[in-house]
């Protein structure tokens, strides 16, 4: 052996190259200078805002759909009982719960429950998820449609992302396998097809109509791809949609299902954000596809469907749990076994996590002892949810070049930004793209950290940026209005 | 569109195809048929042996290292801190804490302390874990080595099976990559490069010199493999083993790390079982790799390691709770750089599994007023996991046809049978291998549930099991001892 030291085995050039590839804006260079910043106003003291060298005192992540991260507090009810699951000779002195703590008898029966059918949180379950756990999930779907759901069709997993990624790698057989998605996505959607050397086929979301999608639209996005050669295999539907707030009406549902019927593909419907909704109301696809199965038996009843959801969103929002669910539909059961043996290798999703969710889908009910607290609190997170995305929505109404439309759902706004030739002249001088350059002014300026919209996507020649409405209060978006006119008056 | 059914878009033939390929024994045919078994006994209810058509009243998961599954209490300490980390209102009445529950005021601050470095569980941290905690784990590591450790070296991760998920799709980067694993291997190693369509080049290790390490095998299997065409990038070394329950030295450590500056590998230490050591001590390879680059500067300077811990084992056994980390020396920062966009795009670690990370690397010290609770109960599972070990071991010792070592560490162990022609006979007309056809019968007879030694890998024309020996009691071995001397009759 020579005595200078060898090279080092991985470099940037020889690892895998998909990954080198892959995008995750959300998560990205802005999210990173802004953890820069936070820690700098933390390492100072963010009580000394006359001595900061940063011309804020406070980060906003907005970039982020976190709730917890912000002021939003977690329904009683579900950490009451995750508490007793974690350390369950609290319930030895059932009395000194009730008077010391205010637990009622449903928080000490539900935890008495859930220990029996998962043991100890402690321990691995089932690869898939405790099956009366499943039960729960299916009995939730069973009364959200009016159809059955089957137990062993749920798959319980570390957040929808984790489910995405199980799905993504069970269709992507070949480098020419295509997946259509709509664009502007939430970027884990590209990134995983990066990663795993599949095509992703974008087809384009209507801004005009309210951001829905266009069966046209994604007619020619599927020819165009199968007379490039690929292989299309499944289609994204994000509904209500991420980053758009978009939530779609029932016959672009219907539109969606016909389209997967004749074209044979595998419909994944990311349904995280079902019970953000605004205007109108969420259409589920697997109601949808079990209506039109029986007003019209034959063409839609091999359709296979995927429709995930998760513990991180609707007025729920935890993220740090990491707990969702998808529910498989008109699956081969040999393909599901192949679903199985994947999940299987990561063993389970995390236990309290899958708690967790069975509490999120079986919340106390009217009559029962924790129903008050939990309706005001579920409430409460719903309608400040509703009035911070308008406050915000008419303050971008104001704003000189800025579009957009009426909240409808999710826990985001895409406003489209019209930027004059000079910006961009300038962010081209910063070697970044215009709305990249728009977002990082905005994080130096103000500590507002949001996504560009390049990170999701988007037609050319439009900007966009996305922002979350979690963040609670109105003093950031004063100093986002004070921004954007200086950023307009200085590049006039 | 036909009025008849479409087919489906997926098929057992048409989806990816290395996911078909991997294999996963863990959970395979035994596993699942043991879960058919014991949902049968819980039907018929456990309490009516007589009327039970299956001739033994309780399944022993003996197949998998799920310790809180079966009679392991979990750590008192740990579970107190995170019931108040899931429902911090708890901490508003201290008093009742402590007079209602015996909680000790180090717990109750512990619990602060996390919740000023994560927020709420329910937020999302950032993606390679929270940094107060990353730190904490450092602290440990360079408490156990006596050399430094940088807490942005360390990636938390959701138990260390997605540690290595991570680290492979890195370092897999063409179908010619080729990874060093050694057989038998903890099956998640092949089934992630069979996903991964990357070389998995097997070096065996010496049932004869106490399941070790043999450096001349090593190199045997290396030259092989860059002789067929296989770019070799990294060696896995389990320590202590799974399957096998050794425990290496320290000049085997040396050797491969030796051998590993030398090929130019990276080495990924799963040292998941550090702390379950009944013969000698653990070696770890991050001491090692410092001690030999400070004893010879030079040559060992750029080795790359990660070295991968988890929550799952040990005394701990909190599996369900999906934590561990990895920690990184020696890579290039622009490699980091991605493996950070990798962890990012699932967003983050569970939150609460993060947190019992840290009580876990930071448990009570002397002095500290919950520290002679857990140290008893600490020691409690030690000695008994020893006694266990040694129990089972006795048994085998004394079974006709099985050949056993002392058991050194893990929660395993891996004896070799040595079956009649007549029972291997019997196993081909049933169509399985005779470790199989084996285990098949032991659960089919007694209920007990293991692996066969195929699942792992073994040396052509040897057999073995893979039992943990975490079922407490005797009466399961009886049971086994009973249905080996059977069995060995039947097929004489």
């Amino acid at each position: 052996m020579s005595s200078s030291p060898p090279l080092r085995s991985l470099t940037i050039d020889n690892i895998n190259q998909n990954v080198k590839r892959a995008h995750y804006a959300v998560r990205g260079e802005l999210a990173i200078k802004s953890e820069e910043y936070r820690h700098k106003l933390t390492q100072d003291g963010p009580s000394t805002p006359p001595e900061s060298p940063l011309p804020f005192s406070s980060i906003i992540p907005a970039n982020i759909g976190n709730p917890q991260q912000l002021d939003q507090k977690p329904i009683t009810f579900f950490r009451e009982v995750l508490a007793l699951l974690e350390y369950p000779a609290l319930l030895d002195n059932e009395e000194a719960l009730k008077s010391s703590f205010g637990y009622k008898q449903d928080a000490i029966d539900r935890a008495r429950w859930l220990i029996k059918e998962v043991g100890s949180v402690g321990a691995y379950s089932q690869s898939a998820g405790a099956p009366g756990i499943r039960q729960s999930v299916a009995n939730f779907i069973e009364r959200r449609d009016g159809f059955p759901a089957n137990r062993n069709d749920i798959y319980l997993c570390a957040g929808a992302s984790s489910g995405v990624n199980t799905l993504l790698n069970i269709i992507c057989a070949t480098p020419e396998t295509g997946v259509l998605v709509p664009i502007p996505q939430y970027p884990l959607y590209t990134a995983t097809l990066e990663i795993l050397n599949a095509r992703c086929v974008p087809y384009y979301l209507k801004e005009s109509h309210s951001w829905g999608t266009d069966i046209e639209i994604i007619k020619k996005a599927y020819d165009k791809a199968v007379s490039e050669g690929t292989d299309v295999r499944a289609i994204v539907i994000i509904n209500p949609g991420n980053p758009t707030g978009a939530s779609l009406d029932e016959d672009d549902v219907e539109d969606v299902i016909k389209f997967a019927a004749e074209k044979n593909l595998v419909i994944m419907a990311d349904e995280v954000y079902q019970t953000n909704v605004f205007i109108g109301k969420f259409h589920p696809f697997k109601r949808a596809l079990r209506q039109m199965q029986r007003r019209e038996p034959g063409p839609y009843d091999n359709v296979e469907l995927a429709s995930l959801n998760s513990v991180s969103k609707g007025m729920v929002g935890e993220c740090g749990h990491r707990a969702g669910y998808f529910e498989l539909v008109g699956f081969d059961p040999e393909v599901q076994a192949q679903i199985y043996k994947f999940v299987s290798i990561m063993l389970c999703p995390p236990v309290i996590g899958q708690c967790l969710l069975e509490l999120v889908v079986n919340p106390p009910k009217e009559g029962d002892p924790s129903f008050a607290l939990y309706d005001e609190e579920y409430n409460g997170i719903k309608n400040g949810l509703r009035e911070r995305a308008y406050a915000l929505y008419d303050a971008f109404k104001h704003m000189e070049g800025v579009e957009i439309g009426k909240p409808q759902g999710s826990m985001y706004l895409f406003p489209t930004i019209h930027l004059s030739p000079r910006a961009i002249e300038a962010a081209k001088k910063a070697d970044r793209a215009p709305d990249v350059f728009y977002c990082l002014r905005l994080l130096d300026t103000t500590g507002i950290c949001v996504v560009p919209g390049s990170g999701f996507g988007q037609e050319p020649g439009t900007l966009h940026v996305r922002t979350t409405f979690l963040p609670p209060g109105t003093d950031w978006i004063s100093r986002w209005i004070d921004f954007h006119r200086d950023f307009m008056n200085e590049y006039r």
